[in-house]
């Protein structure tokens, strides 16, 4: 998305809003038209060790960075939004606890970075905002409502009906991570310790752990040969290994998928969206490759094995578009849906 | 709720609305002022057996039964709210086959309900309707959001998030019973064909099945005896029989609740609602009754080891107020809010 071509500022709607991303290893940020067409993009390192106020500082000036890019003056930038991984208190402002920005517990970060960049930031959780940039002008913006799915270390979840994102009363709405798939007595358990949720089976994170365990039992072809030879377990090297014809990365990637189908259609039968969007480094190259192709086909049929007939039928399921550009925009994007409010 | 007191029609605050909500028994129907108090409540046999046309004509003289009741004239009357079950087109306004309306196939029914009360008619979910109607006036008025669950021959869902009701891109949001809790090779089946759902767990019918199941292999207690002695296995009777500490009734509906507990817990990382309110007659009495205590207190375990921490102690999980009347006073609700935008 970072080498999309910027529009040039004179063909650019007013008002003008910058949207942020804070991850924990990048901060991604982005200034947006008032049709969420990109005029300036930017990533930084988080630097989340020196601590939540030196990283607040440096994203209330990408905002000034973001502008002078432009071409603009901060002053132009009507409402900056802002998106960071949860737990949080997105009514506070607070970041409650994050587990990959340790030591930022408790942290007003709301409320700081817009200290720093003098403009008003409205808050979100960045899972949300990047459904919201789907939804806004990526994949999802022919649907009036969508549901994201950010395949990765873990699963995030966004879910956008019309105007409505699904934040929930205690800032923990959409985290579709966290539904339940599997009750059975063997049931894998995600990182925050559920049982059977979707994260322990359909992120990076479940994957290798699945394939390092095949391993171990003695699986061989060519993916066992290649972590023999000293390769790195990891998402790429299972999704070539797949393209190359290995059985048993196949059948880890396809695994990953059926089960990610499951938790589709228990999302389906909660909020009927029009649309199912699939992004992350876990879509494995997405329509692009065969074992993307293969991964959203393996969704799809569990889908329609599982779901009511209408929605099978009706149900669109398909990669995100926005790539790491999401967050950022659709943070943007619902500044300007709090602007218009 | 219909032996609640009547609002004397002096005290009404006006707009007044009517709701209507069609079961395959009985059609109810709710007269109610702008906040939602009931001036008029009706109840007639539903008749399917006459066909659609003749049940879609005694639905709109139910609007005029309902104001003559009142002592106002049918004009008096803003706009009508009409909830029926699903499959339904709410955007089209029909019934597209309905299990327990037999030849309603594909049935204009909200422009011939219009048609014959003279009223423009709101169309909805059965159940949403009800959700609405607890969020707009009963169990659930004191949050911003909640999902209702309607524990009958099946499993109901409604969800309300402030003004939105989540009915779904294709008519089919918040259809709870259907989301799966179970992904073992034993799983059981819905009445759709699902495998594994939660209908197929907290339904009447699953209690029942699950009750017959243990009888035919040998269980022993005072529910054996009764039914040994001729008494139809009914969720009354398993009730009664856990409330007299029989084991295998408490542990039948114990394991309801549990299984209940885990969909809520999908729901609630999806949606994070403040309520999630409890209706129908699988909860067993409610608060006045030891039973619907032991069960909701099963329900509310379940949670507590399966949610986030936070939703976990925050989340309301409680019991419906309105009875039988919430659909009724909710459809009119839902026509409430469509003739405010």
């Amino acid at each position: 998305m970072s080498d999309t071509p910027l529009l040039p500022l004179a063909e650019a709607r007013r008002p003008l809003y910058a949207g942020i991303d804070l991850g924990g290893t990048n901060i991604k940020s982005a200034l947006v038209d008032d049709e969420g067409r990109l005029l300036a993009f930017h990533t930084q390192p988080t630097h989340a060790d020196r601590g939540p106020e030196d990283t607040a500082a440096r994203m209330g000036r990408t905002v000034h960075v973001l502008a002078a890019e432009a071409g603009i003056a901060a002053g132009d930038i009507a409402r900056v939004g802002l998106g960071t991984p949860g737990p949080q208190d997105l009514q506070a402002g607070l970041i409650l606890r994050a587990g990959n920005l340790p030591g930022w517990d408790n942290f007003p970060v709301r409320d700081r970075v817009a200290a720093h960049c003098g403009r008003e930031v409205t808050y979100a959780n960045d899972a949300n905002a990047a459904a919201y940039g789907e939804f806004w002008v990526g994949s999802g913006q022919e649907y009036s409502s969508l549901i994201l799915l950010t395949l990765g270390t873990g699963v995030g979840g966004g879910i956008i009906i019309g105007d409505t994102n699904v934040e929930g009363a205690h800032s923990h709405g959409s985290e579709c991570g966290h539904i339940i798939v599997d009750t059975s007595p063997t049931a894998r358990t995600c990182p925050f310790g559920h049982s059977g949720d979707l994260e322990a089976y359909a992120s990076a994170t479940a994957l290798k752990a699945r394939a390092r365990q095949a391993l171990a039992a003695g699986a061989t072809g060519s993916l066992a040969a290649a972590v023999a030879a000293g390769a790195d377990v990891t998402p790429i090297l299972i999704a070539r290994e797949m393209e190359a014809g290995d059985a048993l990365a196949s059948e880890l990637i396809l695994e990953v998928a059926r089960w990610l189908g499951i938790g589709i259609v228990t999302l389906m039968h909660t909020i009927d969206p029009a649309a199912v969007i699939l992004g992350g480094a876990m879509t494995f190259g997405g329509d692009a490759s065969p074992v993307g192709r293969a991964f959203i086909d393996r969704v799809r049929a569990e889908v329609r094995a599982r779901a009511f007939p209408v929605l099978a039928e009706k149900t669109v399921i398909r990669f995100a578009s926005l790539g790491n550009a999401a967050g950022s925009i659709g943070a943007a994007g619902l500044a300007r849906l709090a602007a218009r409010r």
